[in-house]
């Protein structure tokens, strides 16, 4: 999510291979050079692409006198963003030209975004087909994954003026409607809020699912929208 | 969705082959003896599958000395389901076998809910397969189609204890959710509160998409959600 303030990033930890194989995962990758670059990728889909993605990509960052492209070394978060779309696409054909098969398929969608010094901070969602589409003042957000149920609230309540506070209750609610809903997407919950212009990593950290804060936002929130309903106007109702 | 007051029913009307062939269709059908019993059914899926079926129920009611079984004769909610669920399977199961072939399959789900004297009101979801499951005190709400934008809200704000005023503000906030995010729902939206025990259908009507009442909630509901974000706790941003 893009805010005036920064951009912020929320990811659920849940992987399954079916109702009866669940894992934890983290899905929030963060690279940082301070002072010069910060980039957060977050991942949807197949784990292994994305888990083979993020490794060739942190390879490449690591050995940069080796190894390029490198994400460390890309002038621009477009050119990061061709990079990290390249990469995906690369390990999804492997995988389809190996005559691999699986039930879900290779597939995998992300979202990058980062500041690099010099620049504003930019966001991209990434297909599995390797382009990708950036979030603007129109579509300041993006979601991978289960989207559905926690979109409305995000449609609704966004507001590019948001604090970090209030924008995190406001992922944590829509979250938590998916969990409520979807098995497949699970806490503890991963977030990173990315002050402009500050060119660091902080405000990193996770959410447990017996956190007490988020545990009163998901029991109050019940509350908070019968009596917002409560607010709205009767419709009369056709009384033939 | 029940309630301790009688059945809330709400439709849209949008069917689509394709975004470029969108038409309006009424998706709610209801048969009244008044004093004697009331039957609504709502229709999701391929419009020919369930306008088959209801065309079937509908003659096989009209003429009941002719033609068994009968809606109309049917001694109980549940056997009508069975009725409704046999009909919806022969209609897909003819349109398979006679080689027909459609992308979008010829699948549809219904919902069938009313009361027969004698008998509480009882609501039911029916499988394409003309299996069924019925509404109880766990899951007292059913929604087909589109389901997952409008879901969150639901799941939230239903109580047995609704009044028709407020069931219909909780409908229309849950549909108006799903009309802004996904162009295969469409208003105007057909609803029907039935009075527990009332035997009549009344409160049948249609909420155009420029109703000033629909208007105001959709427009209101926004500046809502977002003060009810707000009377939720903060979260404690990791500082490291």
């Amino acid at each position: 999510m893009m805010l005036r303030g920064g951009l912020v990033f929320m990811s659920d930890t849940r992987t399954n291979a079916g109702l009866d194989n669940i894992s934890t995962f983290k899905k929030m990758k963060i690279w940082e050079e301070p002072g010069e670059r910060v980039l957060t990728l977050m991942s949807a889909g197949n784990l292994a692409t994305t888990q083979a993605v993020v490794s060739l990509l942190d390879e490449r960052s690591k050995l940069p006198e080796d190894r390029t492209p490198s994400l460390m070394k890309a002038p621009s978060m477009f050119q990061a963003a061709c990079m990290v779309g390249d990469t995906l696409r690369e390990v999804i054909k492997g995988l389809r030209e190996g005559g691999q098969r699986a039930d879900s398929g290779f597939d995998a969608t992300l979202i990058l975004g980062g500041q690099i010094a010099g620049s504003a901070p930019r966001l991209f969602l990434i297909y599995p087909e390797g382009n990708f589409i950036e979030a603007g003042e129109d579509t300041p957000f993006f979601q991978i994954g289960e989207i559905k149920y926690g979109r409305p609230i995000l449609v609704r309540a966004y507001d590019p003026d948001l604090t970090f506070a209030s924008a995190m209750k406001l992922l944590l609610v829509s979250f938590d409607s998916t969990l409520k809903a979807n098995l497949s997407v699970g806490a503890p919950l991963d977030y990173f809020c990315y002050d402009v212009d500050s060119l660091k990593a902080e405000h990193i950290g996770r959410v447990e699912a017996d956190n007490q804060q988020f545990q009163t936002i998901s029991t109050q929130w019940g509350n908070a929208l019968k009596q917002a309903l409560d607010t709205l106007p009767d419709v009369a109702l056709n009384t033939d």
